[in-house]
């Protein structure tokens, strides 16, 4: 028997998570399927981001360092971050962007492994993750950036470090971690992760793994922007060394000593001045991924994706959209990626229904599945919305055309 | 005859910036002599950051990045910014910290002097400064930091780029740009000024100087931890290159290309994804520096400093306060820096009551001017309130006393 709206509102109506929905600010009528790029604001970030304005910065000003605990911030952040990765909460820290902090990391790994200078990524790895690598290279000058097809089969006794996407941006394959690291291990080199796409979707297990950065304004919904965080395990902080010593990673930063001098911990992965208010927001929001727990998200995800789906194949068989992302719960992320030589163009039709899903060149439609801020009667609107736009040809109006890309 | 706090009101009365004053969240009763360090909430500011939570990432969500402008927030900041320091707007661009800003031009510097392996600095430069060319140096392996008492006598052929504060953060000793960047230049070697503590206190001309950076929490009254910016002339963005290559320097970041490509103009110091909250903060409390206008501005700090410095002498006399800052205008950046063995008494007794000057190891007290935010008659009553903590001893309150430090 198929499926009905009324089957979705059931599920709704059973849902555990279903009380997180009104703890978002969810426009009105809009089917968000983009939480995996701007996570929803939590109604939490938004009253303490104004409470940081009014209280600390307009009332407190620079007594708030200490009295509204500023200073502790990107620790107090790296703890919660941590509970959703399987580390220990001193084992991360949140700073700067995930660019510069995967600078800090490589750079780091390069002197952890010294004569090794290989830094192995992957085909398709989310492009930053490769630029900031090159951006190394070029700078150090006698390190190679090696991009291959299947990193696993490339590593070599020259690579001091591999350093991949947990998820990858595109298709949503969930590397196998475990895997990866061991092989990695076994020829001598760290393994350095990117969990923006995987923490904060799914349950993450550290593990023996060596490195990680990531994202925190996706599936950790802090806000355009938010500040990202490094992961170094307990082993590796003593001789950790990364080369943006600014002050705030100093031992006594208002010590105002010559020379630089790293923190203990996690600290020393710490730059420059983190903006309050965008620690701020992001700290809220992190409250509600740990009440609501991985397992239960991730649970919600895996049934989300799979209604979606089926609710795809049964009403949107005519589209001929090409699903990329396995369908095996345990090696896909928290978004379904369809191909489609008129991506484009649905996608922007979608859009102007006021479904978010989004695009990424040259053919894919990524929709996102953020089970504490969708519903399951949101699938259900959003594959008749897509069903409608097909059926009747709404999506080869003019201006849905996709334009010379801006460079 | 002396002064009497009548006449501070007057003062006050006849001052064509008071009508600032009221533009800001003064918190009641406070005197606050710290906007050097952290600057006051421009009511602006807290408006703009409450829209840009509810209409743009709570409403608008990912399509605000173009809706909204999010994507040009670095541009449009670092124009403003440009306005105060004489550069031509795509001169400036916002972005990151201070620190890891520092990194960045550090590094280009070295690329556009190949051969020349010395980072030149000086004794007393602002502690990350030094920092953050020691950890360029390290990762280099072959780059020498030396830091010397009179720079500009210290520049050899070896030199790649002198690295300076434009005032210093200490004494408040305001460097000769011009006669300094004409020396590097003698040389060979490449100028890069820190304007953290003159941009937004003083009109600044950037002049023949080679490349600078910015704090946008002090001076700029961008909020706790506000982006930082970075100054590179036109003349050298054509073959700037920065290391810190992430997507947000491309020159087509949506493309998702898999190398690095970097954009044209100041696009390519950016790095990664910047918080939009902080960067919609600093845009607004910029506008009203440019309102204010940076001549205005100077000469109503000129006059604060040298009325505050009066009233010390007159009405404090029996302190021993040392004024390490020189009296020339044209030699002393925006804040006065009292050098006194009880400093740190001093300054705990002043915040205990509502004066909040601030204090840098071992012995010196820094009162701030940031003619927006201080009226003349604070002037009066901050130092009454000094003049009474020293007259009745309350300084030696044993909750005053100096802890060891924290490290």
């Amino acid at each position: 028997m198929p499926l009905t709206r009324e089957d979705c509102a059931r599920l709704d109506a059973e849902d555990p998570l279903a009380p997180f929905l009104t703890r978002f600010r969810r426009p009105h009528g809009l089917l968000y399927f983009d939480g995996n790029s701007l996570g929803m604001m939590p109604w939490a970030a938004r009253r303490r981001v104004v409470e940081a304005l009014d209280g600390e910065w307009g009332e407190g000003l620079i007594e708030s360092w200490t009295a509204a605990g500023w200073i502790e911030l990107p620790e107090r952040v790296g703890a919660k971050i941590a509970r959703l990765i399987g580390a220990e909460p001193d084992e991360v820290i949140a700073t700067d962007s995930t660019s510069v902090n995967l600078f800090k990391l490589l750079a780091a790994a390069l002197k952890l492994r010294p004569g090794r200078r290989v830094i192995l990524t992957e085909v398709g790895n989310f492009p930053t993750d490769i630029y900031i690598a090159e951006g190394l290279a070029h700078l150090l000058g006698d390190v190679e950036v090696r991009i291959a097809e299947t990193p696993s089969e490339a590593i070599t006794e020259d690579v001091a470090v591999v350093a991949l996407s947990h998820v990858d941006y595109r298709a949503s394959a969930l590397a196998d971690m475990a895997a990866v690291t061991a092989a990695a291990h076994a020829q001598g080199a760290l393994v350095l992760w990117d969990l923006s796409h995987s923490a904060g979707a799914l349950p993450v297990e550290m593990g023996l793994a060596d490195l990680a950065v990531g994202c925190g304004y996706k599936f950790l919904n802090g806000g355009p922007g938010a500040p990202a965080y490094v992961y170094v395990p307990r082993r590796w902080q003593p001789v950790f060394a990364q080369p943006l010593t600014g002050w705030m990673g100093h031992a006594a930063p208002f010590e105002f000593e010559t020379h630089y001098r790293p923190s203990q911990g996690m600290k020393r992965a710490l730059s420059g001045t983190p903006s309050v208010l965008a620690m701020t927001a992001l700290d809220a929001a992190l409250d509600l991924l740990l009440e609501a727990g991985m397992p239960r998200v991730r649970a919600k995800a895996q049934a989300q994706m799979d209604l979606f789906a089926e609710l795809i194949e049964a009403r949107c068989g005519d589209i001929g959209l090409e699903l990329l992302t396995p369908r095996a719960h345990e090696r896909r992320g928290s978004h379904l990626a369809y191909r489609h030589r008129h991506g484009y163009e649905l996608t922007q039709a979608l859009r102007a229904r006021r479904v978010v899903p989004d695009f990424r060149a040259p053919d894919i439609i990524r929709f996102g599945f953020t089970p504490l801020t969708l519903c399951y009667v949101d699938l259900w609107d959003a594959v008749e919305r897509l069903a409608a736009i097909w059926r009747e040809g709404l999506w080869r109006e003019p201006r849905y055309a996709q334009k010379a890309a801006v460079t």
